[in-house]
C-alpha cells in the first residue's frame, strides 16, 4: 500500500486510535508503537507490563506517554496490542477481559498462533471476537525498548489468522493498522501459520543450535570453532536466540515440529544412503535443485 | 605478522618468487596471484588452465602475464599453486611431475587433503617431498577470473596438512608466501583437516541443502518460501553453492561425513525424544548452552 493510500485510510475510514494500549514494551511491542507513531495514525500510548524499570524505559524513550495496569488498558484503550511470551498470554487476556471496552480491538505479536487462540478463548470468552491474532515476521537479537525500531516492520510480512468470531471490518482494520506499520499482510488460518513456520523459522533454528551442540560435544571442538568460516557463521546465526523464547515457541509447537523433524529425518536418511553408495549422480542432482530452488527464493535478495 | 615483516622476509629470506605458475585462473587461483603481486613477493605470473577463454580473461585483468601448458609450468615456475577441482589433482600432479623444476615448491587450493595427499603420491611420485598441501578458508559465490581479488585471504583462516616429505624450510617458505597474503596459517594433518571441515564446513552445507529439498518438496511450498525470513535465508545461503564442486567434496570427504551425520542424528534423536515428551526444561537447557557457544564462538564478529 502506497503512503498516501495509507494516509488516506488514517483520515477517512476510522483508523486513527484515540488510545493504543501495548502490552510489554520491548522490541516488538516499542517497534509497533513506534510505528503507529511515525505513520501518524496514534494520538496516545499507553504500556502495561511486567516489569516497573522497563515501563519507565519505554517512557523515557518516548515509546510510550505513560504506563498503567492491564485494567486501566482495557478499559482505556481502543486498539490493544499484546507483545509478551505467549506463555503469558491467557492470564493477560483473563485480565482484559472484564474491563474491555466494547468497541477495542486486541491484536499480538505471539510466534505461534493455535495455542494463543486457545488462550484468547480460554481468557477472552464472550469477547473472542475483539481479538485478531498476528504474527509480525520481524526481529532482532537485540531486546528491550532501546532496540524499539520504527522501521522494524518496515517490508516485512504479517500474518493474520483471523477468527470464525470476527466481523470482517474488524480484521480490515487490523489489517490497514499494520499496514501503515509498513508491513506487507496476508491471511492464513492458525493451523496453516503454525505449520509454515514450523517448516521456515522454527526447524531451522531447532537444527541451528542442535548443530552447535553438536560441534562443541565433539573432539578438537576448539580447533573447529577456530577453523569455521563465513558459512558457519550464517548457518548458525539464528542459534543465538532467547532459550526462553524459542524453547516456549518449541513447546508450543511441538506437533507441527514433530511432522517437520520426521519428514527432513526421510530427505536426510535418503541422502546419506547415496553417501553411503557413493551415487555421486543422485548427490549432484539433489545439490543443483537445491541450489537452484535458493538462487531463485523471492527472498534472496533481502 | 605486520607489513614490515613480510617486507623483511620478502627482501630477506628467499620468499620472492620469480615466476609464479598458477593452475586454475577462478577466484581462488586469481585471487592467490593478485595477492602475491599485492605483496610484491611475485615479478612474472604464468597461468595454465582447461579452458583457452578463462586463461585469456586473466590475462586480460592482469592476474597473469602469460598462458602456458602445465609441462612449460612445470619447468619455468619456483612456486606452482594447484586451484583446479580436485577430481583432476592427479592427472595435473602426473602432467608436472616428469619436468618439475628441482628446487620448485607446490600448493594448493583444494577443500579437502587426505584425497588431494593421495593424489600428489600417485602423480608427483618421489617429487611428492616438493607438495605443501593447503586450504585456504576463503571463497565466494562468484567465480571466474573476474571474481578474483587481491584481499580475499587477507585475515582468513590457512591451513597447511604438511607431509613427512617435506623439508621444514619448504614449509615454512610456503607458510610465509600464505602470510604475505595476509593469511593466518595454521598447521595440522590431513586427516585432522578433513574432520574438521566435515564438521564446521561440510556438514552444514549438506544440512542447508537437504533442508531447501525438505521446503520445497512439502505442502504448501510456495507459501512456506513467501513467508520465510532472515532465519531461513542465512540458514540456507551455503546452499547456493556449486554442486559440482560441493558433489565432489562429498565424494571426497565421504568417511568423515558419514561420522558427523551419525553424531549429529544421535543430537537430534535426543532432542527430539525431549520434545515428544514435553521435557521443557532439557529443550531450554540445550537452547541455553547452543546460544551460550554461539555468542561466544570467536568468529561471531566477523
Amino acid at each position: 500500500m502506497s503512503a498516501q493510500a495509507t494516509e488516506e485510510i488514517a483520515n477517512h475510514s476510522g483508523l486513527r486510535i484515540k488510545t493504543l494500549a501495548v502490552i510489554g514494551v520491548g522490541l516488538i511491542g516499542g517497534s509497533f508503537a513506534a510505528a503507529c507513531r511515525k505513520a501518524g495514525i496514534v494520538s496516545h500510548v499507553i504500556g502495561a507490563g511486567r516489569r516497573p524499570e522497563t515501563l519507565a524505559q519505554a517512557q523515557a524513550l518516548g515509546l510510550i506517554d505513560e504506563a498503567t495496569t492491564l485494567e486501566e488498558a482495557a478499559v482505556r484503550a481502543d486498539l490493544i496490542f499484546i507483545a509478551a511470551p505467549v506463555g503469558a498470554f491467557e492470564s493477560i487476556f483473563t485480565a482484559l477481559a472484564s474491563k474491555l471496552n466494547p468497541d477495542a480491538l486486541i491484536t499480538d505479536g505471539g510466534s505461534t498462533k493455535q495455542n494463543v487462540v486457545a488462550a484468547a478463548h480460554a481468557g477472552l470468552k464472550s469477547r473472542i471476537g475483539q481479538f485478531v491474532p498476528a504474527h509480525p515476521m520481524a526481529g532482532s537479537h537485540e531486546k528491550g525498548p532501546q532496540a524499539a525500531d520504527a522501521t522494524l516492520y518496515a517490508g516485512k510480512r504479517v500474518i493474520l489468522t483471523p477468527l470464525p468470531e470476527n466481523k470482517a471490518d474488524d480484521v480490515a482494520r487490523i489489517q490497514a493498522v499494520w499496514q501503515a506499520c509498513g508491513a506487507i499482510v496476508s491471511t492464513t488460518t492458525p493451523a496453516q501459520h503454525d505449520g509454515m513456520v514450523a517448516a521456515v523459522s522454527h526447524l531451522p533454528h531447532w537444527i541451528a543450535a542442535l548443530f552447535m551442540q553438536h560441534i562443541v560435544a565433539s573432539q578438537d571442538s576448539a580447533l573447529k570453532l577456530q577453523t569455521a568460516g563465513t558459512g558457519f557463521r550464517d548457518f548458525t546465526r539464528v542459534a543465538q536466540g532467547s532459550a526462553e523464547m524459542w524453547s516456549d515457541i518449541f513447546m508450543a509447537n511441538r506437533d507441527a515440529m514433530l511432522r517437520e523433524l520426521k519428514d527432513l529425518r526421510a530427505v536426510m536418511d535418503r541422502a546419506e544412503d547415496a553417501l553411503q553408495h557413493a551415487d555421486q549422480a543422485w548427490l549432484r542432482e539433489m545439490l543443483e535443485a537445491a541450489a537452484k530452488s535458493r538462487a531463485e527464493w523471492p527472498g534472496n535478495q533481502k
